[in-house]
């Protein structure tokens, strides 16, 4: 066992403390992980305030990781001391199932995948995430980062960039679609210059007009307004895929109407109550309303590769942990460009 | 024009009365269709009594038309008097835009199709649908009806048949695929039947098990009510596609979790007030809520010939003009095996 420093949520909708939790001896397919940079992301705010549901505390948050590897397990085969690396949103998963062995783990249907932290791993023993200075982790639950890729900027990658790649990648995002982004926080930022860079034609939905400046420099090629009705009329049965990174509640119907025929409204985001949804939307022009949920390992390997190969990252504000507490407020008003990163070095 | 008998709703809510109508003079690509037979389908009701909104009246409901040309017009070259057609839910589009192009009039957006009855055609003048002696409809809306099917029972298939046919298609209902007919009515057991043809291994989920043995003859591999929660265990994560014909308001959230990864329940029937939604329900494992309308022209014809080919047409039970307002009430109470058709020599 290792003693770490980490930030943790002592109990729902605490704020978080200074504190230390112990992590597994490194085991033979293990690797310990010296965590360099920690992604917020807004479901860490969700769980950790059990808007989700039921949560497990104290919580250490953070499933977007970034560090370097420090000591592996004997039977590790993927990785050295030195590497660089990072952990996303599972720790591990059943292996078996058809989705397992299909690269989906995240869709693990033997038990689900187990979550890198508010979860409990295979002993029973709960996980702890990344507001820590170390982590311990099975080799097939780790990605490599891509030289070229600065740490701090790939840490939200390992969420924000797996979840917006892996449904604009199953919906076909790419040369003649067009491509509407709704939000543009730390999922939608990333999604803009996914988007962009498959060759889509991409249309930010915001809001306001407030961060038009940035979306246009992060790749869109529109932006509008969700606040200004006329965007309701002037972009009726444009898109074909509509991805939303939204997790407040939204008029479905005023969103649906803005598919072509056979598009899709893709929810990464997910409100905390449940949807009004006239069904109409739907069938008139065959739309689908659909989901998505990160991304598999395998799969947030060549997002990680495809970022480093078009040469960007996230867009972060790097903040020390004693600041963790006042970043939530701000992500929960929306005040942040684009992601909050921890430096773990100040916990 | 000519004057024909026919059945309206006077009012919203109100009962059928006999009536007469006039059909417009056969023009150019005209054919006029003496209607043998006209199925009764659920819209009608829903639109008879404006519970989809506000409707025009007098109304002749019915787009389920089977009959016989009588006359054409000096440009029609599809068909001659004498050939057996029917006409479905449409009567007209704009014929310019993508999707009347590309086959699918259903989806027009150049102003939207011209439904059978309960619309304005092209010269502004209210259509009239099939509960009447005869109609006159340009013959690019006509489609025919194949030797070997009896008008009477390929009426329904207009309707209840290219409902179900288009989205079975759509979403690659076939061999090695499960798929569930939610609701065993009038569309769903023309489901069961297309898609046990089609080769997909076919559940019926129906509120009870009624009407097991009429879905086993049909088609159906298995049968399940859905008022026993064991069933919900017993199917989790199971099917391909679930093909909803069901208008009444759903867990849809329960129904959701019966799909496997990627999979789709796709509705076609059309609860009249607004859903409420989980969107988890679709982000955990990829799946899609999605609708369809009808299908196209030349679709409705590849329908019309694989029924032929398979060798059915609808289950129904003919009725007398004078019986409509019965069936009416037995539809809304699913007293119907399968699909009322009236025998129009009656009016």
């Amino acid at each position: 066992m290792t003693t770490v420093a980490a930030y943790a949520v002592p109990a729902p909708k605490a704020p978080l403390e200074r504190t230390t939790i112990e992590r597994r001896p490194v085991g033979e397919s293990d690797v310990l992980i010296d965590i360099k940079f920690a992604g917020i992301c807004h479901s860490d705010i969700h769980q950790a305030r059990e808007g989700w549901g039921e949560a497990m505390f104290p919580m250490v948050p953070g499933h977007e990781i970034a560090g370097v590897v420090t000591e592996v397990g004997p039977g590790v085969t993927k990785f050295a001391v030195g590497d660089r690396v990072g952990v996303g949103c599972m720790v591990d998963s059943c292996r078996e199932c058809d989705n397992c062995k299909a690269g989906q783990e995240q869709y693990c249907t033997g038990g689900g995948m187990v979550g890198t932290y508010n979860a409990l791993d295979k002993n029973g023993e709960p996980t702890y995430g990344g507001y820590a200075r170390a982590i311990v982790v099975d080799e097939n639950y780790v990605v490599r980062i891509p030289d070229g890729l600065a740490l701090d900027v790939a840490a939200p990658l390992l969420c924000a960039g797996i979840t917006t790649y892996s449904p604009l990648k199953h919906w076909n995002a790419g040369p003649g679609k067009k491509v509407a982004v709704l939000g543009m926080g730390g999922l939608g930022h990333m999604a803009v210059k996914i988007a962009h860079a498959l060759g889509a034609e991409v249309t930010v939905l915001s809001q306001s007009l407030r961060k038009k400046d940035d979306g246009l420099k992060l790749g869109a090629d529109h932006y509008y307004a969700t606040s200004d009705p006329k965007t309701f009329e002037e972009l009726a049965g444009s898109f074909d895929l509509i991805l939303s990174t939204v997790s407040a509640p939204l008029d479905f119907g005023a969103f649906l109407s803005l598919l072509r025929t056979d598009g899709a409204l893709v929810n990464v985001g997910a409100p905390e109550e449940p949807i009004s949804l006239n069904l109409f939307s739907v069938i008139n022009n065959r739309k689908t309303l659909a989901g998505s949920m990160i991304g598999g390992i395998a799969e947030t390997q060549e997002m990680l590769d495809f970022c480093a190969a078009h040469g960007f990252g996230a867009e972060i504000e790097l903040i020390a942990a004693e600041e963790i507490n006042e970043a939530y407020e701000r992500v929960l008003n929306s005040d942040v460009r684009y992601r909050f990163v921890i430096d773990t070095a100040t916990i």
